[in-house]
């Protein structure tokens, strides 16, 4: 009989490249005499806790390597965070009593700063209880908020589709400005974080080309100064192109997207702040404006993905299952930049213990002065990370994105009731 | 002296082919002995009324063939209409008096339904006058509403990023439902026809796959029904993914994008569908939504465009010079669809008469029987329009798009002062 059996989670939002780890591990995995099946949670850490594991040996071998280029997550994903061990130490339990009875001896979280931090947490806990598990973190978020990794996968193939979307939109308003619409705001996500939005700075090459305004988080809004830059923008250059995070917010937090907007019956609207600018603008200036909120289309986006960063999700699953079987423990698999002008890329690694509850924002020198557009050392940090194409396979025009027949392993504990 | 110049203009919203056909009509001109310079009226027709002719003769061999993969209208379109020859004869003679002046003996129009009806107006108006133009209608619109052409140059580009966008985010929605997301709402365009809304449906092949709503502009939108099958669709699936035209209205005409949302100060604000929706879905049944607005992206996303679309874009422009030759006059290149199983397209031409002040809308046989979703015809009619990629040279991650020089002929008239 070979090793232990890898139970492999995706956690919280899924990107166009999560799959393309998934495909790192999975086939990584396979070529390991020391290590069993790898079982996917189905719908994440949840699938642990109900004991639905999805036997991924039942796929075959060209199934897996499609998921190179498939987006969102193959398995299911969740939004569910442990609550400390205090709180509920039976999920704890459960989560080990799962493992034990699947032979798993190795546990791969792939996620953002909260999976970081359970599966720290899972590890030392597994270890009290006599049955130690090998804990893996792999890096996963388009907010690219974790520490010590240069950057996450996901992030380079959003920070694509915004860079190349701003400058789509951007060339068809400019076509149309004398005429017609003077104003167009693209909003992004990026809640607590302007890396998202920093990309989009990347469609032009100057001051004059869009996107002229990017708001960050940041930075805090000021109603009075923005409409007077959108002005003077229009003014000097005949229209103007906005890419706004959706996380822009007031110097006293209140996010520009909660404006107050009520319906017919008064219920508050939850606009977007896309929405919000454009009526602003309107009020103020009386411009023809448009504007689009790309929400889960930027971060699906495989038909655009970056090949750098596919390229270093496949890396980061594939380490995972290499640290495991070097004996690593509690340890992430992290992008590390290489120190020459040439952008260059390995695999490091860093303690969970680090990456865990920490925030990484945009640091303020890759904003300008005025707190407009990007600066130069965002441009040098960004621009490698969109590189290269990463085409899907076509078939009648659709990309060709594969569905796994996703078959749980049969149960072997009574069932178990989660507090989500 | 070679002969009499072309005058091209781009009017009204830009595609992201609409430059592919510009490239059809300048190479093929310039092959040509008979035919003298192509000049492009700056911001289209306003262009010709200001006398501002941008000589496309100083733009390199290699600048223009790359118009075949750069989106948006190079040379700037408009939106404006002239009013008719009795209301404004003015303007009529303005155009001829700049023709003349700049030995123009051709005006191709590349537009919609109303462009169709300009050129087809100054086609009689310049015999009247003496000084006879020959004028093609080049068709361009991503409504794809136009009469007897098989389908729009652009539409099948906006098709094939509707088609993945909803295959994308459907992916995305169906791996977070069971903890987070239930709904996704995108928003197209297609304010009076629900053909782009339509292509939307190539993204699932059976009804249980995403879209599982479309709402199109002819069909009445019924606020509970719609409820109702979106709680039928979530209970039995799990998640439910919307396509919505921006078009969508109650039976009374009003659109439900403008269903009196008001901000702080008691403003209406001009809301999309899409968030329309989500606030009835929240409070009818408390689901967390996401929601996104397409807008220009759609139109403008040259870098998935449908490679039949890019085809048939040049071959229309293409078409325009070789009909300008062979002496016709106020006529229009369309594409005939063959008979065959397999599909097949040609050039044809149509009198610009019967193009103009047509508006097609989708039939019915293309959309189910209860409203939400096409039919097997309409899939047929769709489905080869989005076929093939054409993907743009990239660089450092981004699209290599064209920007053209656009040097303005020396002005021989005295100003005019248009109405728009």
């Amino acid at each position: 009989m070979s090793g232990k059996n890898v139970f492999y989670a995706q956690s919280g939002g899924v990107t166009a490249v999560i799959n393309a780890t998934a495909c790192g591990v999975i086939e990584t995995a396979r070529k390991q005499r020391s290590i069993g099946k790898v079982l996917a949670g189905r719908n994440g850490i949840i699938g642990a806790l109900n004991e639905e594991l999805i036997d991924t040996s039942l796929e075959s071998r060209a199934d897996i390597a499609k998921l190179r280029h498939t987006p969102s997550g193959a398995f299911g994903s969740c939004r569910y965070k442990l609550k400390s061990i205090d709180e509920n130490r039976a999920e704890y339990e459960r989560l080990i009593d799962v493992f034990r009875a699947h032979q798993i001896g190795y546990f791969f979280y792939n996620g953002g700063g909260d999976s970081t931090d359970t599966a720290n947490k899972v590890s030392s806990f597994s270890r009290t209880l006599g049955y130690p598990i090998t804990c893996i973190g792999i890096p996963k978020t388009v907010d690219n908020d974790l520490a010590i990794t240069d950057t996450c996968p996901g992030f380079g193939s959003v920070a694509k589709y915004v860079a190349i979307s701003t400058l789509e939109a951007g060339l068809d308003v400019a076509s149309m400005a004398t005429s017609s619409t003077k104003v167009f705001v693209l909003e992004v996500m990026g809640r607590h974080a302007g890396w998202i939005a920093a990309a989009g700075g990347l469609a032009g090459s100057s001051a004059r080309q869009p996107p002229h305004i990017i708001l960050f988080p940041e930075i805090a809004f000021d109603r009075q100064r923005f409409l007077d830059k959108v002005k003077a923008t229009v003014n000097s250059i005949g229209f103007c192109v906005i890419v706004a995070s959706e996380g822009t917010q007031y110097g006293d937090g209140r996010f520009v997207a909660d404006a107050g907007l009520k319906d017919a019956f008064g219920h508050t609207q939850l606009g977007g702040v896309a929405p919000s600018l454009v009526d602003m603008i309107k009020q103020a200036h009386g411009y023809k404006c448009h504007w689009s909120v790309a929400d889960y289309l930027q971060r699906a986006a495989r038909h655009i993905a970056s090949a750098t960063d596919v390229a270093q999700a496949y890396a980061v699953g594939e380490a995972a299952v290499e640290f495991a079987i070097a004996g690593k423990d509690a340890v992430m698999p992290v992008i590390i930049r290489g120190k020459g002008k040439k952008y260059t890329w390995e695999i490091g690694e860093a303690p969970l213990g680090k990456v865990a509850n920490v925030e990484k924002k945009l640091p303020r020198s890759f904003i300008s002065k005025d707190g407009y557009s990007i600066t130069a050392s965002a441009r040098r940090y960004l621009s490698p990370l969109i590189a290269g194409e990463s085409h899907p396979p076509y078939r009648n025009g659709l990309p060709v994105y594969v569905r796994l027949k996703n078959k749980l392993v049969r149960k072997k504990l009574p069932a178990f009731r989660t507090e989500g």
